[in-house]
């Protein structure tokens, strides 16, 4: 059985893929061999990678359970951090502090000329952040030169006038960057975090390990629900288990929202709890 | 009598900057000052510039001929020279070529890590531009930012591989620049060319003065007609007074377009030498 990626090329199923990346959402052994033969057993040949992870996660939901199809769907969630790119940011930002790197988001710095609005600002470095809906939307190169004209003007601004400490130029995406992306910043020495690049600084790696989960992973959280709780910067779901359930009223959530929020959290961190690290 | 500009402001209706124009364009002082005059006789409060642009237009074909119009629309013909912006990039490299300096166009240098296709290349610069096809978009620091880095990047390749000798980067565009670009390109020594952008260095100028007009400015050359010329690299009018008839056939004119194309370009050229320099 074959499978049609994105680009269009064509490749051997290789069950090993899917099967890591099952157990890496919590999925037990059992149900993992009942979805990898139930696909086998369809043969379905040149299947695209989208159609084929939408199949495997209805076959989770049916044979798991609908908590560990949901943190299967970790990127799809966070693809859902929409409709504008300020979530996506925000969501980077939460995770840099609970590494412990202390950032602030939105912050405006001044050229020697003009003004940037900068999306994620550590001490030394800032992030900004290009945030797309769509798992086939590849990050350019356009964007990257965007942003390193940017790093280069400030960096005159903090050498002429102090007026900022910065000495290296991240870009986060929620996709994948062009191969010139990736050439570009390894010659200039940007930091290039991505889906799945690279290794243990690929987002999908960090926010599978340390389970920051975002909102949007929860089933019962709706467009609506999203919108209200993004607003009050509640992007985690450890966040929401941290407020009480007053606030998440005052917020706007009826009393059937919070409830199945708060069953939602429970159910997704058992879920996870099961996920070997 | 007041005028609304496209970014909303309201200013007094100034009679002489409408003169000027239409003296730029070949007008007859009679006309103008029957154009000035149904003007203001109607009093037309609030007018957009746009709407402006058209009724002088309508005025300048009636009272004088159609051929002092398509002058004065010089800025609208520059604007169809689309649908994408390859015509525009050799209408630059053809004003430059003719002020005697070499260039060519599309040329794709190496920096350190990637390709960049440059529109159009000089000795010791290159051109980036920025064809828009409606006067109401300005160019934005983004582009101009995105610009920079690619020089930076080919200075770098320049500076450790003389595979480039290139010492500026200049950036064209038919319609203006965000303040933000000016002051940015001011800093980092960007040579910055506009439709009015700056003085003599202006592209209305420059094609005004050395009367640089593209073959989009004759009445009779549709869509269709510009095509064909475009593809075969004809693009001003006294590239077409340069070919023969047959040639004009060759590429797919028939014998009436060839007239008319004849007779507009006589017209053309004897509207414009009646204004002064």
């Amino acid at each position: 059985m074959r499978v049609t990626k994105r680009n269009g090329e064509v490749e051997e199923f290789d069950t090993s893929k899917v099967e890591n990346s099952l157990r890496n959402s919590g999925v037990s052994e059992k149900t993992i061999e009942t979805v990898i033969n139930k696909i086998l057993e369809k043969n379905y040949d040149l299947i695209s990678t989208d159609r084929l992870y939408r199949l495997i996660y209805k076959l989770v939901k049916k044979y798991e359970n609908k908590y560990a199809a949901s943190i299967y769907s970790l990127k799809q969630s966070i693809m859902s951090l929409g409709p504008d790119g300020y979530a996506f940011e925000d969501f980077i930002a939460k995770i840099l502090i609970q590494q412990g790197t202390l950032v602030e988001t939105r912050q405006v710095y001044e050229s020697m000329t003009i003004p940037h609005e900068l999306d994620v600002v550590g001490s030394d470095f800032f992030i900004e952040c290009k945030y797309h809906n769509s798992g086939g939307i590849t990050t350019s190169i356009k964007d990257v030169l965007y942003s390193h004209a940017r790093f280069l003007d400030l960096v005159e601004a903090g050498r002429k006038r102090k007026s900022n400490n910065f000495k290296q130029l991240w870009i986060a995406t929620n996709t994948k960057f062009s191969d010139d992306c990736l050439k570009y910043a390894d010659y200039w020495d940007i930091k290039m975090i991505s889906w799945k690049h690279k290794g243990k600084d690929s987002l999908s790696y960090i926010v599978d390990k340390f389970h920051y989960y975002p909102v949007t992973l929860l089933p019962s959280v709706s467009k609506r629900t999203f919108s209200l709780l993004s607003k009050n910067n509640i992007l985690l779901i450890t966040e929401v288990i941290k407020v009480s359930d007053s606030l998440l009223r005052k917020i706007g959530l009826n009393n059937d929202e919070v409830r199945r929020i708060r069953e939602d959290c429970d159910k997704i961190i058992k879920a996870s709890e099961v996920i070997q690290k």
